[in-house]
């Protein structure tokens, strides 16, 4: 790819993680990559709540979308009498939905955004109809956002050709091509050189079978390593910037980001190396003072101790299986947005991009 | 367990990673945990290779223990006629064992102490009678040093119950209780609290399988958690200490140890946790000065791509999959060996420890 258009329409012949089919919301079944594309149609409240906690959706933007689509499916599926009944499923489909998972603050945002402007409307099909538009919105934005985080982490890593990063942040885990994953994307609609060492990211290989599936598929360079190689590929020269993703930014830059993120921001600092996060605004959670108040889900034992069915360790081991870290700000060398690139103090930048009223 | 003995005991009652069965090798397929105790029989030269290459056994010092039987098991498979026939088989047979596992110093020492030991024979029988002698030394002698090493880490670590680990170096790692797992037995064989944190080392996951499997068996408190999660686990003081074992420790303390190793000492570091090294004197290669100069083994594709035939990342990805990391000196607290806790400037105190002659 040599420019900026060509990966438009790269990213248009390409199925989206979740998309709306006029009455259903069909999803990129993100358990079965890389051996196999598999689309599956949501058409229950049970089986969105089920589908983002199984992380056959996931990605804090993704997981937003396929939310916003949610409480137009629950609004189809209660078929509400009048306003009031609408409006109430409205408020308790926001609810169940946006509990599905605690930590990622986008998920929560978009339901919450999608019952706020539906509930205006007039009549049940009214606030059907503005909810729908409302979650279309939330996915057209984001697309945009990460065309644009795209664009100031190119400018702002100019210089970087080799980048680590960890988890999923691609077209896979967004409605557009990503936020770390743009970052590297954009440098590729560019012209530039960029060479990709993504971490597998146990205990479910979301860098493994997701992040090198989505960028060999777009010709990228890419190289797997296991999560602990950080330090060894660091010491020996091989990394020239990290960027990962987020799952929430809290008001002092503190992110919460997928379990691994931590630690490879420790030994970037050790090692000298830029440690970037890429994440539109509505990843941020400015009313959240640090990350000591950041919820961690635990997730279940089975992540650890078996995979697809084959032992990886004794089943009746207790284990610690964390859904995400905090890296504290201080290890952090810029945030990249879609309004431009955070800088510290995190608490004056990150305020003063809200005070700019920029949420898209 | 409250008392050594018990220990001694319990150890009695369990089957040895590798043990000699008269005419062959007998090990655990450590491949094969968690799920199945399989033995195997080791009856060729090809076996013992093969054995070593694919881990079937690992772990420094099982490893040696395995490749010096298995010149014993070249010799009765070669039947050379006379004592220079012996000879050259011995000399052979060390080239072609010690080279299965290149970063390893154990393997390449045990076989050439066997082969030095033996050579002095004037017959065959009596060159075949010096190697088992020698073998059987080296397991002795890897069983007293574990024991030491596990008592002088016991009281090192007076006052550490919560001790985060990686990889395996217990009984399925040497031929004793183990290094670093050692000193865990000693605590707990001495009715101290002991809790393990282990870290499930990706790609093969010794930690998940085999360190779980022997401590869960044993009766002490363990708990499984990602590579990854060890930033998350000292920020949120779950980890009084980390102790790891040793593939090759170098004359300025360098030392190489599983991929991840090195990760976790850097976040040790930055966490203010003590990080150790457990590891005899075998392990030890004082004529190399520093880590720079330790050749780092690259391992297959497969083991990032792969769970026992279920995908866990695109069969075509590249990969960057080294068996092992080099931590530098600087990030080790102590490394405890059969003749005591080694301190820095571990020059002095590697050079001290060698020149006692002390070298089992």
């Amino acid at each position: 790819m040599t420019n900026a258009s060509m990966v438009d329409d790269f990213l248009a012949d390409l199925r989206p993680s979740v998309a709306w089919a006029g009455d259903r919301i069909e999803i990129i079944d993100q358990t079965r990559l890389p051996e196999e594309l598999t689309v599956v149609e949501l058409v229950s409240v049970d089986a969105v709540v089920d589908a983002i906690y199984r992380l056959a959706v996931r990605g804090a933007p993704a997981i937003g979308a396929c939310g916003a689509l949610g409480v137009v499916v629950g609004l189809d599926e209660r078929r509400p009498r009048d306003s009031s009944g609408a409006r109430t499923a409205l408020a308790e489909l926001a609810d169940i939905i946006g509990s599905a998972r605690p930590t990622a603050v986008n998920l929560r945002w978009a339901v919450d955004r999608v019952r706020d402007a539906a509930e205006v409307g007039e009549t049940p099909e009214a606030i059907r109809a503005l909810a729908l538009s409302e979650a279309l919105a939330i996915i057209d934005n984001d697309r945009k956002a990460c065309k644009l985080i795209g664009e100031h982490g190119r400018v702002e890593l100019a210089g970087a050709v080799n980048i680590m990063t960890h988890c999923n942040t691609g077209r896979l885990a967004t409605a557009g091509w990503g936020t770390a994953l743009g970052v590297i994307y954009a440098k590729a609609a560019a012209g530039e050189p960029v060479a990709v060492l993504a971490s597998e990211t146990r205990p479910l290989l979301q860098g493994g079978r997701l992040t090198t599936w989505e960028l060999l598929d777009a010709g990228i360079d890419v190289t797997l390593m296991p999560d602990g190689a950080d330090a060894a590929a660091m010491a020996q020269g091989k990394v020239d910037a990290v960027i990962v993703g987020a799952d929430r930014i809290v008001a002092n830059g503190d992110t919460a980001n997928k379990i691994g993120t931590f630690s490879h921001a420790v030994n970037a600092k050790r090692a000298g190396v830029p440690f970037y996060v890429a994440a539109d605004l509505s990843t941020f959670d400015p009313d959240t003072a640090s990350g000591d108040d950041i919820e961690i889900e635990l997730r279940a034992t089975s992540e650890l101790t078996e995979w697809r069915g084959q032992p990886t360790a004794p089943a009746d081991v207790p284990t610690w299986n964390p859904a995400f870290d905090v890296t504290p700000a201080e290890l952090i060398t810029g945030i990249i947005t879609e309004v431009g690139v955070l800088h510290p103090p995190f608490e004056d930048s990150i305020r003063d991009a809200f005070s700019k009223g920029v949420t898209s």
